[in-house]
């Protein structure tokens, strides 16, 4: 669908619709606001925007963003760097942090393996993990990839790749979400959850 | 939510929730998207914001968005200048024109009267719609204002206001709309269907 209107509009909106779940109807919608919006909150956004483009690149260390050298998990001493979890994107650091509970370090991949999309071992960090492993005091790796089959294709090779070592290799736990309910939860994850069960 | 995470994406989420429909949650992903943008694109995106904000502003005459004095409507000679067609918002213009079929002009109330919200006829346009029918050679003015309570307040008063300068005073129909269905349809639409039935 084309906008309709005036150039300027139509061209934030165009802009706006590139957003992954943001559709011509709502990229317009979003559109008008900000023409509704106070010049200093639109000049705001803009900044924010350019300031989060240029000040955001990757830790050094694990690849987590950050806007230093080392992210502030990379750089915590209170933190146990001898436990490290391993995700595919930046944002699956922040998604871990948020449950405030996991006081290990972390190190991402940049993505999964995927012959599909022509992504390959060499085309992750993974080399870069095995290197950690080998220099750094490291005990145990969790692997936290999802677990589709990118990810757990991606798990098995790391696996492979790191068994050698010697040291500890976890995979976090799959089955049924909290507040799930056994009526509505697939085969699959289900499986996973009885396959999984603890003793209580 | 607190968004977690580093400074500039926070910010970034923080002024991305401030849209309408935009929780914390969908800003930090769409925040997460600026980052995997080129450089390019954001840089794009935030001067489109700023463009945007810059160049629209009201239509000298009829106040739809526009980047020059006149919009573009106003300024055509083909459409029809006798007919004006009153809506509440400038995006109410755009709304219209997507229609492709209305060959008339606008007038933009910029709100509707809406004592709650302590606005009154005189914070509208509509003085200088009752001076453009004094000026202009217009023949019909239609009522296109939301079928709720401040917008047949709006237009009760406008038809009241311009009732004795003896021209044509419509509302657009309210009906079933296309693709409705009868069994969902609300009572008060149903009566306005009933009510506004044609001879077919």
């Amino acid at each position: 669908m084309e906008p309709t209107g005036v150039e300027p509009i139509k061209t934030l909106a165009m802009r706006l619709s590139g957003f992954p779940g943001i559709g011509m109807k709502t990229a317009l919608r979003l559109a008008y606001h900000v023409l509704e919006m106070s010049e200093e909150s639109a000049r705001g956004l803009a900044e924010a925007i350019i300031n989060a483009k240029e000040k955001i690149h990757l830790c050094k260390r694990c690849g987590a963003y950050t806007d230093s050298e080392l992210c502030s998990v990379c750089s915590d001493k209170t933190r146990d760097h001898s436990l490290v979890c391993v995700v595919a994107e930046p944002k699956d650091v922040l998604s871990m942090e948020r449950m405030r509970e996991y006081k290990g370090v972390y190190h991402v991949l940049g993505g999964t393996i995927s012959p599909i999309d022509g992504v390959g071992p060499n085309d992750l960090r993974i080399k870069e993990l095995s290197q950690r492993v080998d220099d750094e005091h490291i005990l145990e790796v969790v692997i936290a990839t999802n677990p589709d089959v990118e990810g757990e294709a991606t798990s098995s090779y790391i696996v492979r790749l790191l068994k050698p070592k010697g040291i500890r290799i976890t995979r976090i736990a799959h089955g049924i979400p909290m507040g799930g309910n056994l009526e509505y939860i697939d085969e699959m994850t289900l499986y996973k959850a009885i396959e999984g069960r603890r003793d209580i």
